[in-house]
């Protein structure tokens, strides 16, 4: 995630970091050697004129903005989807930590009696993240979890589940233990049904895409667009033509660009949620409820967060 | 479900395989045919000069743009629900069977004796895969239900309902038997009740679906258009004209081709869900919870998932 | 609601029962004499010379998008929450009975004692089906629910949420002989809260229209543009005014009359929802589940149900 | 709310009462002048000719529908919130009165006893009324109420709330005289927690309108737009000038007012909720249920109902 | 917040106050002189004719469109779900206080004792406004809560978390301590998981904001095309240039400022949430309920209240 301010509206035209214009300048310039090669010979390929003009133009106006219009909206619901998904991860992880921290207690209790519960709340938020970014989760729940368990978990597919059947085990254990009842025991099971939700909402973003045919043809119609768009306008516009057609370009390839990054919310890339951020912020505010020493330095500075 | 991976730029505008360009070809040709024809006779018809233009389809415009962005919207609205429902169906199981793997116990209990509850979720599953396509039951039935619960349940017609029931009955068995109290057993319930929503909802996206006269406009809408396009389009640009019609007739028809595959998500089309493989995941994450072997292989290798 | 299933691309173009063309046919043969004749005139009315051009209908093109869009966007979303209200009281009316039937025992409970309590999930959902098609629910009620019961609901205004009382009353009584314990209880009320917000919603619907003022504005531009329309055409595409008119007049006149009948969808108009039919399916699923004998047929032949 | 009827298309056209012509007559009459002052003078202005054309309307008309489609978007989803939150308000007291009616008894319970409760139920709904309208509450209040707490409440400011307060007392006196359990008080008590959401929902629409901003714009936008659309109709349209700019004039400031009255649904319009109705329907309802006698008269005859 | 009312439609015209012309004031003025200074010199600049015209600028609008119309809605709907997120902190903290009121009762119950409880649900309120505004709670946290408990929350980094912790504590002693079964308390609990979710959502709001990208893209293409548009005018419309560009150029300039300002909604900004004067709101509410003394005045009169 990209978390610059927005600056002065004049110093926000020359922006370069954090603008995707890094990753569609070679085709942006592709396009505006090709309309200046267009300007210089008229129009003519082969000897043959390409009469268009920006009527024709109007016409395929309409399925662009609908395949862009569509496209982007439905990639940012999967994103902004995704992000309230770890919204609800933190918030219904600190319900259930206030839930044990508060009630689950009796008469021989001793001091951190909770703290493996509150360990588990927090390898459940790493194991999610390795388990969407595809990454080796071995050295969280190492240094979370106990070690045989940890052991056991790392030779499963789905973590995050089997870290919530623990949960629910060792609230279990309390009741039978006497420092439970059933009725506040069930209370608290409501939020690892959220949390089920939570994990099965991340997986779901990740395993279906938006259908591809979706992405195949919002590319074809941009790029074939913006590649014909010279012979439409140089009649008209004659040297001004690279310059609209390479502002006209830019819009509709950047707009694609961020389609196809932020639709995958769970990735790597600049604009992609920041999982890393977002799980230290579950473990610190976690920790602090439960009293526990909290490592120093959450958040890194830097205009991009991971 | 198409599983392509988003290529390089260039490489995209000549997909073929996940394009729908496969399904629209024939129509496509002739369009492309007919435009040729047109040209070659300057629009005239029977001696008679069509004499249209570009501005009189932009009134058009107006209405295209309203059909084919509604009925996208709606489709895929349809498509994402009925892909919600079953990362609902997945969700709500495996919060099925952590709540009865860690809640149902006794002094007494057996090794495996919620083993039943476990396979009715799995059941379920599959029993709604085959009401949704259509597809007959009885192998997955057979294989993972007792004989004459799965003898009954093949007579009836309603079937993940009454494996809903066949699990409140198991539950209300184990309070009988003093495995469970009545508080857990009506948590647990919640879930039932969820998984009775999603039954539902996938029933409904099933048996209703867009109001059909969307259909027949958008569908003649698009193809009036099409067609006459070539006349609007000769006296100005020429020899361009098919080209340009077929692009922009491309553009409409394979949106319409989109809109009609994923309108209906439980079909067996190219872009439809892959209630298999989501099946088999159930199965697979269900059965490692509760510790049971699991089949080997979830994921076919291959471009297209059912 | 009309069943057919999409044809042919081809046939698709032709198809008359299911269209709303027979509805609109007589204002858009109206509007076709009528840009004949201003052609024949060559746009002279009453020898003033009436002189339009496209550009100027773009122009109101804007305002018509917007309204043609939104009431569009809105009438579907009317019908759609009408048939996901209808979804719930299938997928509700499921749950309670499942939980009566798997929850509500005791050493004495006699077969069938439970069949009071289906028979009225069952009225609940004839009741109102009759109270939002202004029908009379006597025949039904007088079937299924006791005669000393059935007539003194029949005397009343809010039927279905008398039947949800007896549910609940019936609840009472199973409570104080025995049955149910008030956990159990309490989670089946649950169940009878959520048919109460299928019900009131239904009601919603029905007494609150879309406001008034949209339908006056989306007819009276709809209208005004289409019969102001030829003589916009008429100079630049001359004999072909009648034909491009009757295209474009016919998608506006189409979707606003889709719009008036899926606004309201508990009528009885073709495109409606077929509130018939899936009472049927509540009375079958829920008898199928009880076990009790199941009328033969549900689904009747034919291409709209109702 | 205007609760006419749709009428035959050709009569919608000339409907006066429900739609809101009637308010910006003056409005519209002053462009329709304007136009013919312009179109008398061939839009010359001071000796200066204002030559603007369409083309240059075109490029205003996005900015015209991204805002008439916004503004028209955020005002109905306040009004079909608004409508949602009283629906809940009806289906909530409903659930709440059938729970105690049915559930609240003891063997002394003698008849009427749950009167106050019911009473309590129906002056909510017509407290929260007279808080949106900022109406007196007093007469209502005094009707339904007991003198004393009548007195009381009609002293404080936000009277609903307190009003669910004193239902959750008096559940709570039930539960001391043991007519009530703990699980079915708290049962009970979720309605209550809905409640207290329908009066923040009403209150959270009435306090914070769409921002000012926006209505600034939009109606900027609107009245420029129009007033200067003469001088780009005149070379090319000319004496139809009038005609077309006051019809197009029309279509947008028709919006403009719609908007304008939606976007605050609890007040005195034509097109607001009809908040009087829904109490008298709430009361009847709730009345109905309890056995008590239902004054005779709800809905009051006329097009429109406040 | 602006609470201004609309005024007659002829004052909106020439309101300033509330309006945002005063920000981008400097820019539009800019812009005029610019497109002055372009009709000047015919559109000729270093001596080259900028040949443009108003159908290269159509094709633009398409995107530019796009991009307004979604950066618009996603800022609204933040807006929007931030002022609902308050509704519910208002509602929710109703809820808490009504059930503890009302519920939380013994024998030996003394006046007052659940004000420490009513107090928490007030600064709780606070914290979170301090949190998402980055100021100090000293001031606030110390006069409501006790010294011990406010100095250790100062030291903390997610305050109303803490809060909420704090008051889930309070109910167990209550529990311990025989004012309390489990059930309620795990009734009231619920409210507590509903308040957590509010401050989530606050938090997700706040620290994610729209991705970087759309703000770059969304500017750069407002702002170039208002620089540009002077030389698609200029040939057409003549000296009415300057007044169309700096028409058209407010109405985006303008609608980009909105975006810019009600996309982050916890501001301080005149458009941004009245954070203040919902946090009053709330300790004044929940007061009145506990019969607590009110503070005198609420709403300070003014424009804008934030």
């Amino acid at each position: 995630m990209i978390t610059r301010k927005r600056e002065n509206w004049l110093r926000m035209l020359f922006i370069w970091r954090g603008s995707v214009l890094s990753k569609i300048l070679p085709r942006l310039l592709l396009l505006a050697l090709f309309s200046v090669f267009i300007y210089q010979y008229h129009g003519v390929l082969f000897h043959y004129k390409i009469a268009l003009n920006p009527a024709a133009f109007t016409l395929v106006g309409v399925a662009l903005a609908i395949f862009l219009g569509f496209c982007n909206s439905a990639a940012y619901d999967r994103y902004w989807e995704g992000r309230k998904l770890w919204g609800a991860l933190l918030t219904d992880s600190r319900s259930l930590v206030r839930q044990v921290l508060a009630y689950v207690t009796s008469a021989d209790s001793q001091a951190g009696h909770t703290n493996l519960f509150v360990q588990l709340a927090i390898a459940n938020a790493y194991a999610l993240k390795h388990q969407l970014r595809n990454t080796n989760p071995a050295g969280d729940l190492n240094r979370l979890l106990p070690t045989s368990l940890s052991a056991t978990l790392l030779q499963r597919q789905f973590i995050p589940v089997l870290i919530l059947k623990e949960m629910a085990v060792w609230l279990k254990i309390q009741e039978q233990q006497g420092r439970l009842d059933a009725i506040t025991k069930m209370g608290i099971d409501q939020n690892l049904d959220k949390l089920s939700s939570v994990v099965g909402g991340c997986e779901r973003i990740k395993n279906t895409p938006i259908p591809f045919p979706y992405h195949v043809l919002l590319h074809r119609t941009v790029y074939i667009y913006c590649f014909m768009l010279p012979f439409g306008l140089v009649d008209s516009i004659g040297w001004m033509t690279p310059v609209m057609v390479t502002f006209i370009g830019y819009t509709f390839m950047a707009l694609d660009a961020i389609v196809e990054e932020i639709s995958e919310p769970f990735g790597n890339e600049p604009n992609d949620l920041a999982l890393n951020a977002m799980s230290l912020t579950i473990e610190h505010s976690l920790l602090e409820m439960a009293g526990l020493p909290v490592p120093p330095n959450v958040w890194l500075p830097g205009p991009i967060i991971d």
